[in-house]
């Protein structure tokens, strides 16, 4: 079966829009780095909130994007990685990350002129 | 200056979010295929409202994304077109949807285990 996004049945579009969710990209370019503690991603992702971090991180794990491990010591340790499916989205994601970073200007002008 | 999205604060934060509404990559990937009236971008991307098909083009215009040209003619004919700026957006958001459509069968069987 060939899957299409332009099709307003087809299953692709439900995993677009949950990998194109807004704060979906940050968490996949924070994770690159590594795996790393709640407080690390709300410290690397600047102003994100906890409960949208926390949100987020559930939709990721249940998409199979992420794990989360709950290692048993004291204090506790919980920390989130990206899982191979994940790490394969760090590709597309990142081409858009620089598309942003490098066309600022331009769309800074675009909208005093609008 | 350098951009990172990763800061609060940067500019291209904000043109990140914007690139990554909702419905963007499907009006980039429609218009793709060349200059479209309104009622051919409804036909194409199925199943987006008039509204939100209206409020996309909008924030896409301001943004430098796309033109809506008028035409005089008798009935009056509106089309949309892609500026160079919206083509090269195409590159990032087309990595995207094809991984979107590649990775299907992936997701949905995490999200059964989940």
């Amino acid at each position: 079966m060939a899957y299409n996004v332009m099709s307003a049945t087809c299953p692709s579009r439900v995993v677009l829009h949950r990998i194109g969710a807004r704060w979906t990209v940050f968490v996949v370019n924070a994770l690159a780095e590594g795996p790393m503690r709640f407080s690390d991603l709300r410290t690397r992702i600047q102003g994100i909130t906890p409960k949208v971090l926390t949100e987020t991180l559930r939709s990721m794990e249940a998409d199979g994007l992420l794990t989360r491990t709950a290692y048993a010591e004291n204090p506790p340790r919980v920390e989130y990685d990206l899982t191979e499916l994940g790490l394969s989205l760090l590709g597309p994601l990142r081409a858009v990350r620089e598309w942003a970073e490098a066309h600022v200007p331009e769309i800074l002008a675009a909208r005093d002129r609008s």
